[in-house]
């Protein structure tokens, strides 16, 4: 269950559990305490985060649960990301929807997200959508002062093409260690552009968003998604696990090391990807699933 | 004003002044004297050339003027640029619209070059287009002996990719300082497709030709058109400016360093585009011709 | 005739002839060794297999030939692949069109092609086609192994994308000398995706596979084939000479070194396209045929 997420460094939860929709669980603030402490029980330690997830509202919402037991925070690896500006009513001052990777605007966003969940630093931050504006050594000048604050511990991008990815290492003295990209049965592009083969290379850790196609692996109507279901219903049975397992098990199989983020709030979800792991998946059944993705056969 | 092209050398203007046109301006020799010496006193020293324009005939109608001012030259930079084959009156032996990368050809497209604009010396050489044909070790014995014989100062390629440029740069011992390829508010696509990413990493200038997207952006009537003309419309009225430095102003802010061409015969149209290092365009702006451009907010 | 197929090995010759095909030719063993023979007499030493060719029957047929004069084996070179997994009559155990690159899979076939064509040796190893599920490392481990073994002299791949090719070749000491890919007059996505560009870059030698598109060069009936017909056989009339001639002379005139693997079991073919070696093709005429399979001058 643990994961080297960079040969130099993170050592994290291979299944990380995200918060996005926290707000959305309506729950108080001891169940998101219970909810936190059964991730960690499970072994899922990488608790995955945005400053701007629930309309800037989540990070502030798991921060009001850890203050009531601050031990738990060394038993955790907090990922949370900056760079998206979001119109929302708590932000009035944000009037347009963009990027800003501004070294202003990380250092600021850093210290809003440290107050919001309560803690001294955070684990590895991310770089929540690639910007045309991004000025790689700006970029470098503001992780350097994270790191040398001791605010931040690793750095890592999300949603990069193999170009941006570079362009920002070439600039930073250590590895990137994580790029959190769509990964699933039905969103095979980035196993096909170079991005899964890039970060192989580079002993980089993919971490998947929307590692269930958000729902439309249980409940997608076109004819892609049926073909999938298909598939992956048939393996249910036969391996006497459920639906998310095998997708999970699918995930863990390719040899580029991908985290799947989870997104439920029902432990029980969690505990059934948690045994995913298990789940002896044969190279066959991970090939009927990617051709009834593609439709056709393999070349 | 003043540009640093690559960290190894070029001294150029931000702003530089294509003169492709040059033919259709029907300017005396005396005429486009005095548009070099407005475009230098404006501090646009960079002047942008290929042996193909107005029909093989630009560079020399060029070198015709500053002959009558021979001390001018060392005032400018000069770029030209080789290897496309166009059939034309004045090139009665060349039959197939083609490329042609040959060290033979090169050598001899700079010797007429030189010929045509009077002068001893390119500053910067660019390859026009990427050829399929191109051979990247007889293309660095070419640039090899344009350099030792004091030819050529610096060189660069147009239109490349990444991997074409890769490949060319593998092969030298200096470093290409320029790829001048097509960057407007519509058209975002080596904004996305690694280009931009490419160069910012290595610190090679991209130089923009047609900014103004063929004046698409004045009076285009497409949709995508339409839409980013309104924005621009809305910012030139809210910044007291023009149109044309909105947009300078756009391609100015991005961090690769963008370099834009000039296009219009006209001294005023060049002044105002200088004037545009001055204007604050906001992020939000920027953005907000991005999306216009794009017809969907960033993800 | 002779061709480096890499700075650092593997001297093979120009043009290669493959025998997926063998088992349509319905020859009989005796006339199999005549057929390599003058294979051989040609200078065509470069012989082209599959673990899978003819339903897993090509590679036997090839080796009951060789048997009856073992020493030829020194005067050829064999490339053969391995990786797809094909269910077939003769591998009942094969359920599902897939991959498979598992170090104990390569191993396996390896040791089935050699005792197959019974050859102590492979000259050069292919991995037929990229797998989402290739771990680099695990391949590094086999590749290894198969070279202290004395099994496998160089390696390469085909189908690769640069990315894959990155990948792989991080991961081995040795340098992979081929990139065995489709290239002909209609199939031009390599020559523009950068697979040429990288492979030129670092030395390594292009196979084409389906030089002539599967046939449709000579009988294709969409616009683009007739296109291309139409100035093929201009210039095979005007050079004296076979369409199939003109293909071959347009791949060899790449910078990139492109070994044509032929597939035809006629010697008369295969003499034809050895001829190719001296076939003039003019730069001119190269653009014509180029022009034509992109339905629109180059830029």
């Amino acid at each position: 269950m643990r994961h080297q997420y960079h040969p130099l460094g993170f050592d994290g939860s291979r299944i990380a559990q995200g918060f996005w929709r926290l707000q959305e669980w309506n729950m108080t603030s001891s169940e998101t305490l219970g909810f936190i402490e059964a991730c960690l029980d499970l072994g899922v330690t990488t608790l995955d985060h945005a400053d701007i997830y629930g309309g800037y509202q989540c990070e502030a919402l798991f921060g009001e649960a850890l203050k009531h037991k601050p031990a738990l925070r060394d038993k955790m690896e907090i990922v949370t990301k900056c760079g998206i500006l979001l119109p929302s009513e708590s932000r009035p001052e944000i009037r347009v929807h963009r990027y800003d990777y501004r070294a202003e605007h990380i250092l600021a966003s850093v210290d809003r997200s440290l107050a919001n969940l309560q803690c001294e630093y955070i684990d590895t931050l991310l770089l929540h959508r690639p910007s045309p504006l991004m000025d790689a050594d700006e970029i470098a000048q503001a992780f350097d002062l994270l790191f040398t604050l001791g605010k931040v511990k690793h750095f890592g991008v999300s949603n990069f093409t193999t170009h941006q990815f570079d362009l920002l290492q070439s600039r930073l003295d250590a590895p990137l260690i994580v790029n959190q990209v769509e990964l699933s049965p039905l969103a095979l592009q980035h196993f096909e552009d170079g991005t899964l083969d890039h970060l192989q290379q580079h002993a980089v850790t993919p971490m998947a968003w929307s590692p269930f196609a958000g729902g439309e692996l249980f409940s997608g109507s076109n004819e892609k998604a049926k073909r999938v279901q298909m598939v992956l219903g048939e393996l249910a049975q036969q391996n006497n696990c459920t639906v998310d397992q095998i997708v999970v098990a699918w995930l863990l199989r390719h040899p580029s090391g991908i985290c799947p983020v989870m997104g439920s709030g029902k432990v029980e979800r969690l505990a059934m990807a948690v045994d995913a792991l298990s789940i002896p998946l044969s190279d066959d059944d991970w090939f009927r699933i990617w051709v009834a993705s593609k439709g056709q056969p393999v070349p």
